[in-house]
């Protein structure tokens, strides 16, 4: 009962933020000509979404200073950049939908997400040049190298699907680089502008990439475990797509030699439900389940060493650590 | 003869701030991996190029300082920015040449011409962000308005491709925005970082802008009045592609009715040589090379003014006044 109220304040206090991000996209000022530079740039960032980064930003910035409002320019930044990722990778993937609507190359057309995604990418640093000279390098140049890390991931992944020696450790750095960097930086945005000290700075860092890796890993096992009723996307989807996720690269480690014989054929296999049923099959001989959760724990469990590493009374971190477990589905 | 002598110290001078550039970039240390992110940032930074913009940067910071290695990072960044904006600007006109060699979206894909675009706008900023926190805040305004402004040119010139109603201001705006703006901004940082004083540093942005928009109205005179002999496109290529110049647009201004219906016949006609000559004979009639060079002649002059403007001693402007009229072929 106590759990249950405590994870319902929780969450009212995430839409707080959330509602607060969403009224700052909505009320932020961009031209409006040329159209089909910024409609699809007011599109997309009404298209919704977790807003996870900016809210990142505004708990860490509470954390170390109590006025999450400090953050907002960097929790703009982080939207705004992730949102200027979603609209090239959607190119690179040719996907049609995002959150259930057309992504922008669809609904206009490439050009027209080539440069809006472009002119976001900037609008993300004119956000952040809006803090003092004082802590602005500093700023950037995380900001900077993230973004760097953010191209090498996707470069990474997309590598990935052409070749056929990706190891466990090159998928591990490739979720990183892509996706949890960007969790760190936003966290370590809201610290700096709080006035964080260094050492704090760095463990908020690697609390956010660290739950990242776990949360990524987490996905993979829900793609082929999560129940079809509570799950968003098709269960078996990666398996049915041929993904490389940490699961199947764990298997083709760990197979025999008759083991990898039936994966390979099972790649070619066209009915879908045979294949999923044969894949899940195999992770089972091959334990890639527990595996899984193992490294998920690991990841998850090294957070939380980043988290208790921070020097701050321990109830100012509940938030974050609620966060953190609500995300991994450990609220109850 | 003094005045030949002259020319070629001047040329002499741009050929040393180029080589140093061209140093400069080639030993420029970007990561090894991911091969597909890194190698077309390399392929396109050592295709070569006037270095028109780095040139500005040293050349302002030089007029104002003395000395032009302060101006190395910003002279790298924007460079690098330009050839950020060479990458997707190539894939929006799907152009498969860039110098003579393969565009990088060609040489390799749509998606690494799209990363690695993407990656060389970030490069740009890690060196614009080296700056000392004093001067900064307003380096990284200035970058982030102006790259900006050169998306929005860019969509306003793809969007004019399909518009019927382009007049001649809407014109000259664009390709203020397009390509002018980054001249400005490559000599005002260059200003800025040699710690000019505002009036002065806006004094040569201005300077840059109105020599940009006389050097594009130049461009658009060239290519239909050039010499072949002399000239690296094809003459009379705007014509054969319909391309609405500053010319063209003039003509569409200018003309009555015979010669709009005339005008709107010529669109159409598939015999290149045809095309051409009937075009020139209706802007003959309505003396648009004379109203072309008029316009031209007085963003060239207003840019003289721009310069004169600017408070340090003549001799010291020389080098930039002499890159002007070389520029707008007066040299003699």
């Amino acid at each position: 009962m106590q759990k249950d109220e405590n994870l319902k304040a929780m969450l009212q206090q995430l839409d707080g933020y959330r509602n607060y991000i969403s009224n700052q996209l909505v009320s932020a000022q961009f031209p409006t000509n040329p159209n089909n530079l910024y409609d699809p740039v007011r599109y997309i960032l009404d298209l919704g979404g977790k807003r996870m980064r900016p809210i990142l930003s505004m708990m860490a910035c509470e954390l170390f200073s109590g006025e999450y409002e400090t953050a907002t320019d960097a929790a703009m930044s982080v939207e705004i950049f992730h949102n200027f990722t979603l609209i090239h990778d959607d190119m690179m993937d040719a996907a049609p939908l995002r959150r259930g609507k057309e992504t922008v190359h669809t609904k206009w057309n490439e050009n027209v997400g080539l440069l809006s995604g472009d002119v976001l990418m900037i609008e993300s640093y004119k956000r952040l040049a809006k803090y003092d000279a004082a802590i602005l390098p500093q700023l950037l140049r995380l900001y900077n190298s993230t973004a760097i890390e953010v191209c090498q991931g996707q470069q990474m992944d997309m590598d990935f699907e052409v070749r056929s020696d990706v190891k466990i450790n090159d998928y591990i750095e490739m979720i990183r680089l892509k996706t949890a960097v960007l969790l760190g930086c936003s966290l370590q945005l809201g610290a700096l502008v709080a006035k964080a000290s260094d050492e704090n700075a760095k463990a908020i860092y690697n609390f956010g990439c660290n739950l990242g890796i776990a949360f990524q890993l987490q996905d993979d096992i829900l793609d082929v475990y999560a129940d079809q009723e509570k799950f968003g996307k098709q269960v078996g989807g990666d398996i049915i797509a041929n993904k490389k996720t940490y699961l199947m690269l764990t298997a083709l480690e760990d197979a025999n030699e008759d083991q990898l014989a039936r994966l390979k054929l099972l790649f070619n296999e066209s009915d879908h439900a045979k294949k999923v049923e044969g894949v899940k099959q195999l992770y089972a001989e091959l334990d890639i389940r527990n595996k899984a959760e193992q490294q998920m724990n690991a990841f998850y469990n090294t957070a939380m060493e980043n988290l208790a590493a921070i020097n701050i009374p321990e109830d100012k971190k509940l938030p974050l650590k609620a966060l953190a477990m609500y995300l991994l589905g450990r609220e109850s």
